[in-house]
């Protein structure tokens, strides 16, 4: 059993009001059969996907148009309800479900594909598609997602905007920011804002989705989202390589860029810590072994045959510098593309392989590439046997690291040994201490590493302006102004 | 001599406090030989680039540092004086120059460079710096700027961002939404903002920087920029072909995504009118003749065989299909390279050539792509012989058209004639009436043709809460909410 949020770290509830009877009965007059009220069935809602947090929500309702989402949300702020906007519910840094007894308002059933133009690439759908089941759905017509992560099977796309999701595609494919073209967003007091717009290019007043995008769901619950599709590729190559040292992955790294170019989609990194417990707890195995440090290089392109030559030049070149002392390829060939799911999931499924090693300190930072790797040495180096495995990995073309810590069970003095360690390390190199993952409750406290105060100020009046009782995901992203 | 703006348009001046000595005193000694007061001198300034708004300033300021911005704005507030920012004067809508007789605040001696690191490719640099020599300093890093436009000789980088500048690279690159990484703001009440973050992905809390960008000087002044810049392509190739219907413009477009895929940085199109406006004033010769339609393409890749066979292979066959009856190549060959900025010249002096055409009515519009010339055929046949010239070009792979009609002089009844016309159209289509150009003075009272009432007022609350004396760039881009 996951320990209650509120109790593991002494919180107080804040004055919203409590859920009546009378409240019960309206929202099943409004969605008879889409109110749950069963403890059973909301378990799974109020925990999170790495069983770190839990809430204790007596209520998910589960609309399936924005006017139900308007119509809940404007009950809710006259009555100073809490409402607990949830997505897929695979958010890392405890955003996704209750931290009390907030409504819990899931866009589960919110899946509708609105529209897809195929001489613009854009789509529109409700905030609740799945992200595999979009990118399934636009492959059939020649395109993808500007977006792929782990999560891909259970998360929503509501929720990847709201997190502003960054994921294995952004190298290639630039954040949400560019890609999404525009939102529609039930705000707190229930009013639609309608920035649905399906055009590459407005630039009439200010860009409100902004606002929007990134805001986990403190501002607004997002409806519906239309997003810029790139083409489908058609050829798809996959090298995964092994380095001596960090010193090359960086190497090897400009040299990709350099040779690879516009075709380069991917470069992910791990260490060997990663592809132990990869193998260890997942049973997968890894071509290439013996090295301290692996990389995930992905390319995408028009033609197979340039991408090919491409590919091969680079990695001729790498191996022959001595860059890459070992290596496997899976072009685009039929045969040899079946393992492309395999060596993604070796790079994948390091989050699942962790969680299966103990309790996971998570970390997920922005850093100058240089110095990415540097702090996992240094923690290695201060934790010592105090923890059982300290990992790196990450998107490192984007400067991103996922430093993990795994530990038999959650303790007080471990999480001291790291925090604020951690953030004082990643401040000290002007660095985010939320790369992709968001704040959510987790980190919320630590935003001052990260951001000035009169940035947090700004963004304390505009939670205040646009969501004054404060009932839209309380307890999350922002440190109370209260 | 240009009109003043407030007397056509019979507008009253706001309530401002009006300049005195002890303000000049003040201002002169803070930033001595900084202070422009002589009216000769001042001209240039209070006219935009078209000649066709004027203002009535009689001070500018030319602070160097965000420190000095701080101290303009702090004391502007205090006293009620409104302050019109100006970069490079280059708006197309009336932005970047006073309504009445707003101090102008000018980022012209803000051109330094911070930081450009090479490993990332993120540069920081001041507003002030102007774009071209952005991109040269760059250049001999093996870099670009992500943002390429006609005006690109004088805008500066800060009036770029302040409107969410488009242009001719978007398409490859993406919006500046997702290229600008930080920004440094100083606020109405001259607060320094610092977001001037310099990561590629950085998740805690609102994304404030993009309420600043595109925001036209009303919601603050900025004062430096971070920018992701890509790798100069190694090799650059241009196509200037001629096309018989406006169908096969498209048509052309859809093959050439197809088999250019990433290479792809740019698909123009201007129409017959345009070419005969270039040659008449500014005696360029077209090298391709006898279309009604013309398409520039280039394309920026890696490796410039491979890129040479895609262009190839794609001429080919839009040939012997009959999508293109004529054309013209410059391949990235030192002697053929030489030919490069000819041909971009026939497309980006299009704007200047229209200037000598006579008194121009500009219209900046995104549509869905398959209808943008209607619009075009639609205006020619609606104006008959009330207009001299109704013509249209644009970045077609981004749905943005530029309309532009020109007559002898302004002349209500032909104002009359196109507006609302143009909107109507643009918003039945569900287009945007501002796709790169912005709002400014001169569009800013059809913003409800693009974004619905509850957007506009959000804008308003936004603009109150961050300006509550409306002191910055008044008269613009907002309908006033008094």
């Amino acid at each position: 059993q996951v320990a209650l949020t509120s109790e593991r770290y002494g919180l107080r509830r804040l004055p919203f009001s409590r859920l009546t009877r009378s409240d019960l009965a309206f929202f099943e007059r409004l969605m008879p059969g889409r109110v749950v009220t069963d403890p059973e069935e909301l378990k799974p809602f109020n925990v999170d996907w790495l069983k770190s947090v839990r809430g204790c929500s007596k209520l998910m309702l589960k609309p399936q148009t924005t006017a139900e989402v308007s119509q809940v949300l404007r009950y809710c702020y006259e009555r100073n309800l809490a409402v607990n906007p949830q997505g897929g519910n695979t958010g890392l840094v405890g955003g996704s479900v209750p931290v009390f007894d907030e409504i819990i308002l899931s866009t589960a059933l919110m899946n509708q594909i609105i529209s897809f133009d195929k001489v613009s690439g854009i789509l529109v759908c409700q905030a609740g598609c799945i992200l595999e089941k979009l990118n399934e759905y636009l492959e059939q017509q020649g395109f993808i997602v500007p977006l792929d992560l782990g999560a891909k099977g259970s998360c929503h796309i509501g929720g990847n905007v709201a997190t502003n999701a960054g994921g294995l595609r952004l190298l290639r494919y630039g954040s949400l920011r560019g890609t999404v073209l525009g939102l529609e967003v039930v705000l707190a007091d229930g009013s639609a804002l309608d920035c649905l717009a399906s055009l590459r290019k407005d630039n009439t007043g200010y860009d409100l989705k902004q606002l929007f995008i990134g805001s986990e769901g403190t501002l607004g619950v997002i409806t519906a989202v239309s997003i810029l599709c790139p083409q489908k590729p058609k050829a798809v190559n996959l090298a995964f390589l092994g380095c001596q040292s960090f010193t090359k992955v960086l190497e090897t790294f400009t040299t990709c860029r350099a040779m690879l170019g516009e075709i380069l989609s991917a470069y992910e990194f791990m260490d060997e810590k990663c592809m132990e417990l990869v193998e260890k707890h997942l049973k997968l195995s890894n071509p290439v072994t013996g090295s301290p440090f692996y990389v995930l290089i992905e390319t995408s392109g028009s033609n197979s045959t340039h991408d090919e030559e491409k590919l091969n030049n680079f990695l001729e070149k790498s191996m022959t510098s001595g860059l890459v002392t070992d290596g496997t390829v899976a072009t685009d060939d039929k045969k040899i593309k079946a393992c492309h799911p395999m060596l993604w999931s070796l790079r994948e499924r390091i989050t699942e392989a962790l969680t299966h090693d103990g309790y996971v300190y998570k970390y997920d930072l922005s850093l100058p590439v240089a110095k990415l790797y540097e702090l996992v040495t240094d923690m290695r180096a201060r934790l010592g046997q105090s923890a059982r495995n300290v990992v790196g990995y990450g998107h490192l073309g984007d400067g991103n690291l996922h430093l993990n810590i795994t530990a038999e069970s959650y303790s007080h003095s471990l999480l001291d040994a790291i925090e604020p360690f951690v953030y004082e390390w990643t401040a000290r190199h002007s660095g985010s201490i939320s790369a992709e993952h968001g704040l959510g409750f987790k980190k919320k406290q630590f935003i001052q590493y990260s951001k000035p105060n009169e940035a947090i100020l700004l963004m304390q009046r505009f939670k205040a302006m646009l969501d004054p009782k404060g009932i839209l995901n309380p307890y999350k992203m922002l440190p109370s102004s209260r």
